[in-house]
């Protein structure tokens, strides 16, 4: 059976802030499933990199993936590459009566792990898909799927989620008793990540119409105290 | 004189899509502005940690801050830490005819460098100053500023932008010429990060109204075509 918290490891142990630390399986998926991209960070030649990607999860993997010829790519086909994926939302600015007070709600996942590389086709290809659908759910079943020369040319990244944590904040400003008189405006501006008008392709056939999964696109969300 | 580019590193050097990276000083303090969070990277015991943070652009240094017990922190002090600092802004969802040419529009900057706390007394408060007008431009002169308890309590760090590349893609999707009378439709579907309503903090004053730096935020932005 499927445990509701991913086991504490010594990496995902905060060394502060730990009452906004959790484990929680459910809480962890959907900020994975709401953001639009992540963070990966390895180490190359001692040094730390990192470089936006977009992710895909299905069930307890997250899927990754790039050019077949890209460093990173390249040094995780070879073995395996450790890496620190992290995900963060930004859900509001909080603006307290003092400076030091000052901080932002948000929810950010930290996953630890190898990256290895997917050599199954059939799980490649079905990453392929999710990927499309982790940036627009049901898009994969509306566009032409990838070609043999495309798969190659492309490196699916595989990262179990076993040494993962979450970190929230969430609600007003904590100012401190003495501050609570001063005479600042306090309080929260709260951000989403909102679509506009779809453009479409110059030179698309007037007649094909935007679907469904453009215009009513929106991140799956969970609520937020 | 200031350059228009930052120099070319062997660190900022790409190894694939490199028409999509340039070194312009000026289209990278726009995304360092405009952003309200980094990912920070940083090797600890040989591997890879990615955190987000908030960041302030002073002039060509870049100010981080943290908790004087945070590991990272700690380690900066003690002699300074190689860190990555990225930066990414999602501009919109690009979404072409087949599923291999999807990407996403963005702009992404990727700062190389040693972070070293800063010990001089005047800059670390302008810093802190500049981290709260970061997120919020005018805040800093509206709030208690920090207390000497507060100050010991907060490790800033500064990196100079010096090992500094910026990564974008903008337009239409890229379709391949054999796809284009493909019956699915194609375009561009842009994303902005946008406030909602503020939330007053409970228990505020009913006669401190919310300030014009609240009720006008908005990014610093730059036409991006």
């Amino acid at each position: 059976m499927t445990q509701a918290s991913y086991p504490r490891t010594a990496q995902t142990t905060p060394t502060r802030h730990s009452d906004r630390v959790t484990y929680d399986r459910t809480a962890v998926h959907s900020v994975l499933d709401e953001a639009v991209l992540c963070h990966v960070g390895y180490v190359l030649d001692g040094r730390p990199v990192v470089l936006p990607q977009l992710h895909a999860r299905v069930g307890e993997q997250l899927y990754l993936h790039g050019s077949s010829g890209a460093r990173a790519m390249r040094a995780a086909a070879d073995g395996g590459l450790a890496v620190c994926v992290t995900v963060t939302l930004i859900d509001g600015l909080v603006l307290a009566r003092s400076a030091f007070n000052h901080s932002i709600n948000y929810r950010s996942v930290v996953v630890h792990g190898i990256a290895a590389e997917v050599s199954n086709e059939a799980e490649k290809q079905a990453a392929l898909a999710a990927l499309v659908d982790a940036v627009v759910p049901g898009r994969s079943a509306a566009v032409r799927g990838p070609s043999r020369k495309e798969l190659a040319a492309t490196t699916v990244l595989r990262l179990a989620l076993e040494s993962v944590s979450i970190k929230t904040r969430t609600g007003p400003p904590g100012d401190d008793e003495s501050d609570l008189d001063l005479p600042y405006w306090a309080g929260v501006l709260p951000l989403t990540q909102a679509p506009g008008p779809p453009a479409p392709a110059p030179g698309l056939a007037p007649s094909i119409s935007t679907p469904d999964h453009v215009t009513a696109w929106t991140r799956p969300t969970t609520p937020s105290s």
